[in-house]
């Protein structure tokens, strides 16, 4: 028998993802196989649900293996979240107090949080303050982001789900402004505020060279309205309909997002003073610029964070693991650490799971390298392609009840 | 042995949806087991490919039983789409002939079209033409629509994979929606100009009372501005996260639809002049009447009708099987029919194919029956749930390669 004895605590936090459960049930099965660890509670809305002591008793809820299997297959945060930031311990000693208190009354020796980089922040903290006041407990972060911009780790569950959504919705998009024949553009807007590999993953959709997208906007590259508009028409000198990839994190040399420059700068002549997102302000421009083409704007929204109806296998199977990796860490005594992806050498794709200091990885943000990109900004290289395709692979095998997905539910 | 001996030709026409080629396949494989026809060729861009000449051999593309189930698997329109509306045969007595020289030179003795309202009254002057000139050939409409709106059949080829999608969005954004402890309203935006099918098909997400979507706006019921901000209070009162289908068809008392309502109309104070769709409207009117909410729209877009990916296998299935079942109609000598769906009498689904004189259908449009819509306006009945469930039932199974579904492609 190994590791401290006592309850652990799981919470969520961020943008929830398709995966992002699948980490939960991880952490929960591996806890509940633990010698070391009783109960396994959650905390509701993130760290605050610790603050109001909303704490659920997850070993309850999640009984069966069933129960478990069903909420691995759930889309969303099933623990709900937050946006909290904690402060520093030094700026809010009251708030640290709260948090060990009521780790105290529920005997927690472990604490997992799930999470991107804000989550990090806290976890990293939480480890450090529990180190200072020498309360024995086992801290361990485990990584979620649709984003994919955690550093050291080869890439963040939660990534491949959305970047099969978007490809796959890119390939369908692709079939449909193929039908008519006519000039047209389709713009279409992809999450992401500074790095670009939710966008990239639009790539994944090509099968033949002419294939959608036919340009692709990154923020890791300066947003240039002229060159984009000669990179349009470039296109179209060979192709009748386009279909653009852009990131919504796409900022300009001032370092102004478009959408911010559109209704501030001078090309504020469309009668529009506020707009959504890129694509939009994009769709505008050419209306003016690429006259008597036919343009259309698709945001895919909060839609490509959540389909767990197209999510990747590889994925869930992956955050799954990482979860429970993340439990068989904190037993063997680490604390501070976030686990990460490795991924092995050679051409067949296969990952191990390992752990890293979590102070080297919070707050850090891991961008698409500049040799993955190429077509003079506008493309990603086979490199990137070789990266993501492994991510994508694999049907999950979802609960449906009246045709639709059955999703596990917070009581 | 049965019907006219010769050749068969197919189009597709409208908008594209994710079983139109179903139908597709469907004729392809019974008219190659028809011992009355030869050869099956599609016309390239639907009514345009014959009169451009733009044809091709079908039976030569889906040589093996694999293209044509490959083909029932793949979304949009493998044989490309218009928008063309025949004119009458006296106003271009030209267009005509040259249909009915093609018909000659590739020996056609019989002419599917699959499509919707637009196709069918081209099917219906085609096969009034024949008879008038006495033009040996069996002219039969194939029915396709997300829409859902043609008269007599059930309902039609496309609308249950398209209500899936649908219902399947509003169920995981609701869990998306839902995670933060924050006020918010959700605008979903949903395809149908002047039936609510679609945006109906919304309802199918909601497992419990107060599940999404908690308001839904259909093009049948008028739509008031004011009525519409108090039905939002009223929800807000019991339901912190609110999510709204709304119709982009929905029209206020004037008939005006309500981005034009908002472009000329008083509400015009956001500094908008031109809107893409109702929910941005909403969106914006929202931030004005109902102040300190978290507001956003989503439009589910062309994703919505060519979701291939989470298709309903009843969908697919069923427009098949009328697919066949048009050439075995064609084979018996009818024309001048459109296929269709009857549902037949009992608790468990049932339906059988039949067909139905098109003069009869061709123009007309059915939207939803006045006492399925429920809930002052905002809801729907469960009759509509009882319909409509059945349809989005069963996975189909996809041809995947590289994590992605593979699509079949006009060469």
């Amino acid at each position: 028998m190994k590791g401290l004895k006592g309850n652990a605590i799981v919470g969520q936090s961020g943008g929830p993802t398709a995966a992002i459960n699948a980490s939960l049930a991880g952490v929960i099965g591996a806890a509940k196989k633990s010698e070391a660890i009783g109960a396994v509670y959650g905390m509701v809305n993130g760290i605050v649900g610790i603050l109001n002591d909303k704490i659920v008793n997850l070993s309850e809820l999640m009984a069966t293996d069933t129960d478990v299997d069903m909420l691995k297959h759930t889309p969303s945060s099933y623990l709900r979240s937050c946006r909290y930031k904690l402060p520093a311990s030094t700026e809010a000693p009251k708030i640290y107090a709260k948090i060990f208190n009521i780790f105290s009354k529920y005997d927690i020796k472990y604490f997992f949080y799930i999470g991107g980089n804000d989550s990090m922040d806290s976890v990293m903290k939480i480890s450090n303050y529990a180190k200072e006041i020498g309360y024995e407990i086992n801290v361990i972060g485990i990584p979620k982001t649709v984003d994919n911009d955690l550093l050291i780790t080869d890439h963040t569950p939660g990534y491949g789900s959305a970047a099969k959504y978007i490809a796959t919705s890119i390939s369908e998009l692709m079939g449909d402004c193929d039908v008519y024949d006519i000039d047209s553009i389709t713009v279409v807007e992809i999450m992401g505020r500074n790095a670009g590999w939710m966008t990239a993953a639009s790539a994944l959709a090509r099968r033949d060279k002419l294939d959608a997208p036919q340009l692709i906007y990154l923020p890791e590259v300066v947003f240039d309205m002229k060159k984009f508009v000669e990179d349009v028409k470039k296109v179209k000198a060979f192709k009748k309909n386009v279909i653009i990839a852009v990131s919504e994190g796409c900022k300009m040399e001032d370092g102004r997002y478009i959408c911010d420059g559109v209704s501030d700068g001078p090309v504020d002549t469309f009668g529009h003073r506020k707009l959504s997102g890129a694509g939009r302000v994009l769709e505008e421009f050419f209306k003016t610029n690429i006259p008597g083409v036919r343009t259309r704007v698709i945001e895919l929204s909060l839609l490509q964070r959540c389909a767990m109806h197209f999510a990747s296998k590889t994925d869930l199977d992956e955050s799954e693991l990482i979860g429970q990796a993340g439990v068989h860490a904190a037993e063997e005594g680490q604390t501070g650490m976030m686990m990460i992806y490795v991924r092995e050498p050679g051409s067949e794709y296969k990952i191990s799971i390992s752990s890293y200091d979590i102070n080297k990885i919070a707050n850090g943000e891991k961008v698409i390298p500049k040799e993955w990109i190429t077509g003079d900004g506008t493309d990603v290289s086979q490199e990137f392609l070789n990266y993501a395709r492994p991510l994508i692979e694999g049907q999950p095998e979802l609960y449906f009840k009246g045709g639709l997905p059955v999703y596990k539910r917070l009581p």
